[in-house]
């Protein structure tokens, strides 16, 4: 089973927004994000369902991530906001069904949780040392039989840049 | 300072050689080696050294990516063969010249050692959780006044198949 953490793309400045849940993504982030998944769609991958922080940056990066055709479902999931707890999003895993073998969930969400919970998930433990970058990509491999808490391992790491940038 | 990792190509069987160190890449391990080595340099990496195992694999390859343009130099280290000392290595960089804030160093070596040289350099101790593909790439940000056992950062692990797999 297959997990991606996707990191929401350039969101506007803290300073033009009195809530930081309602930042926007910027033209750019909006360009990058749409640009990575149609890259990710090219190398063949397709999501069974898309989770989403509830914060508008990551709502929207999630949706842009549909519209290329990567998954047909979004589901907020409140945990995936800056803050919160790794172990309520694993059981809900474990209950959802989603937990068979050939299952792809992503997760859009914000650092520095993601590059957290990767961590939690493959060394069981959180020392902070993942470069996440904004629309970045983490892949882990989730065991189906134990928890996956310091079970999983880690097959991919990247920034946007490793995927999308312009060929000659 | 960035260090990178690279994994050797696709290899021909064990059964065809009497010696492990002999064995060569196969003409998939090649062309994929050069695809790999020409999406890097698209992507505007250059080394200031290529450090090789000196097994016949892992020299191949680093030949390649010095072919396609990434680095003038290759270095054999013997300390990247199987079972080699990241001790070692640490020792050599920290007297080589090319701890300094903007080297690029790759080194080309094997499984499961190029792995565990990444745990430790970044976590300080080996739990095998990272699945490194045959020209697999990993990146690592290394701190310049501390030793990098423990203290680095991941800012990349990718399967060459996300790097250079065919667009549409």
């Amino acid at each position: 089973m297959e997990l991606y953490l996707i990191r929401h793309g350039n969101a506007e400045e803290r300073g033009e927004y009195s809530q930081d849940e309602e930042r926007t993504l910027t033209e750019t982030g909006q360009e990058k994000t749409k640009k990575l998944g149609q890259r990710l769609l090219e190398i063949g991958i397709h999501f069974d369902l898309i989770l989403t922080s509830p914060l508008v940056r990551a709502e929207q990066t999630a949706e842009l991530l549909k519209e290329v055709g990567l998954s047909e479902k979004i589901l907020r999931f409140p945990d995936l906001k800056p803050g919160g707890k790794l172990e309520n999003w694993v059981n809900w895993w474990q209950e959802s069904g989603y937990n068979k073998d050939h299952n792809k969930l992503v997760l859009v969400g914000h650092q520095p949780d993601l590059g957290n919970w990767t961590e939690l998930l493959v060394w069981g433990k959180v020392a902070s040392k993942l470069i996440v970058k904004k629309a970045g990509v983490i892949g882990l491999k989730l065991p189906l039989k134990i928890t996956p808490l310091g079970n999983s391992e880690l097959f991919l790491l990247t920034s946007p840049k490793w995927l999308i940038s312009q060929r000659n």
